[in-house]
């Protein structure tokens, strides 16, 4: 099987599918890949209350929502991997896990997963009570006790904005000593309600009626268990850029690095969404970023 | 009446409605002061269908859904305009119709509008055959005939777009010569589907059954009717600055400078929406420029 596009999209997170949208809308002939679920890191969302226009939604139900809308414009959409990107010229080569694509302009949106802790039932509790953004979700735990594991940057910023909303915050360090900004260290200990435990691992999460009702930890040596309706994990995010891992767009930490108009340094390859850094990975600056892609992407069509 | 928040959002646009959201979402004492209707310039679009989540909407729709998302989170909205900014100190204080508001940051939110033609029905029509964006109504005009007006980049960038679209684009030029860029200019001459009228102006909109159905141009003194169901102005738009014209924080064309977070050169003073330039002015762009605004705000509130 042969199949050439304008542009092929990989990846159909929120940056994806708004880039298809865009790019159909303008006559583009372009057709999205996925290998799993449609809608990406919202999926992990139990409860969207921050994008504009939708009072409340859950991260499913806004990732079908806006996987209709790709469907409503007949895009193709092609249940499948990429493996690999053969060709770099003006005719690029996919060979994808059913068959090779041509196009002559790619758009990567494969975005970016949290790392998780390795505990038995964590993707079970992923949206009931382990979150992996304060911004989106923290506003469901207001004046309720929630924990924050990890001691960089990430960690401190988001449980200063956890602090404001939830009557405690706990954050689990590993180390004995928090490796953020200065400032950021001191602003956490001015803060009454917020308690660093130091030297702590989380060692099991406890579940009550599906939702997580408590940690147990281990610090120093010794279990403690403290309750808590909600627990926040930034240890870190890992980029999915194993398709471009051997080209030299990737920045130090793996995120691609884009032009004003989401351009690599490769001719027609763009990128958007979480696997290009920024300053606040939210759901209305992907899509921003997939409709600048596309804008740009079509601007450049022969 | 003297009122005291963190923060002032100047304009209840797309882009400071979001920013007010993530601002309450987390927890700073905001309020939004608008002098007209919520929504802006999407108040213009009689149809949305690039925003991703939102299949198919009136541009009054998504702004009313908006406008319910800050009253749901009790956001304080004024209905007042805000005449000037007195103080530029830590404790900025803001004259409106009705009082003072004092404040530690403001988000400017004010956005643009389109330079309209001076013609009778122009406003009636706006929605209705009148548009100001091919990106967000093109779709509309699929097969059908529609003119553009204007000879710079963004007349001849939008009838490209319409290009792919309609079945024919009219460019109306009052000059004999199209200013965009030589490569948009040949790019155009090479459109079989496009026609450049030079040296000419619209001087009546023609309608049938509450819609745009033709035009009148005036064609180096002779008058010529011409069948169209969308007529597209990009004759400019102009940045709605008047309240900051006086600050050093504007570029040449009129549109607020700010850093990545934002922030104007004053501190404290942000700006987002259509009143920052951009490549793409976009629903999903001014939304992404609410929240990065909010975000970046918040991190230096007191």
């Amino acid at each position: 099987m042969k199949l050439d596009f304008d542009v092929v999209v990989v990846g159909a997170g929120v940056a994806g599918m708004t880039a298809a949208i865009y790019l159909k809308r303008g006559n583009a002939n372009v057709c999205i890949a996925e290998k799993g679920t449609p809608g990406g890191l919202i999926n992990l969302s139990s409860d969207i209350e921050n994008y504009p226009g939708i009072k409340k939604t859950a991260g499913v139900d806004l990732a079908f929502s806006m996987y209709e809308q790709v469907m409503s414009l007949n895009i193709p959409f092609r249940s499948t991997e990429i493996k690999e990107i053969k060709s770099l010229e003006d005719k690029k080569v996919l060979v994808t896990t059913d068959g090779e694509i041509t196009c002559q302009s790619i758009i990567l949106c494969m975005g970016r997963g949290p790392i998780k802790l390795e505990l038995d039932n964590v993707d079970r509790l992923t949206g009931r009570g382990i979150s992996y953004c304060a911004v989106c979700d923290g506003a469901l735990y207001k004046d309720k006790d929630v924990c924050v594991v990890g001691g960089g940057n990430s960690a401190l910023e988001e449980s200063l904005y956890l602090a404001n909303l939830c009557r405690k915050v706990y954050i689990i360090h590993r180390r004995d000593v928090l490796r953020g900004e200065k400032m950021l260290v001191s602003k956490i200990k001015e803060k009454d309600n917020i308690e660093v435990i130091y030297n702590a691992q989380i060692i099991k999460f406890n579940e009550e009626n599906d939702r997580l009702s408590s940690i147990d930890i281990d610090e120093e040596g010794s279990i403690r268990n403290i309750v808590v309706s909600g627990c926040f994990t930034f240890i870190g995010y890992k980029p999915a850029n194993e398709l471009v891992k051997n080209f030299d767009i990737l920045d130090e930490k793996g995120y691609i690095i884009v032009d004003k108009g989401m351009q690599t340094n490769i001719k027609g390859i763009y990128a958007a969404g979480d696997i290009v850094y920024k300053d606040a990975f939210q759901i209305v600056t992907a899509a921003s970023d997939g409709a600048l892609a596309a804008i740009s992407c079509m601007r450049s069509l022969k």
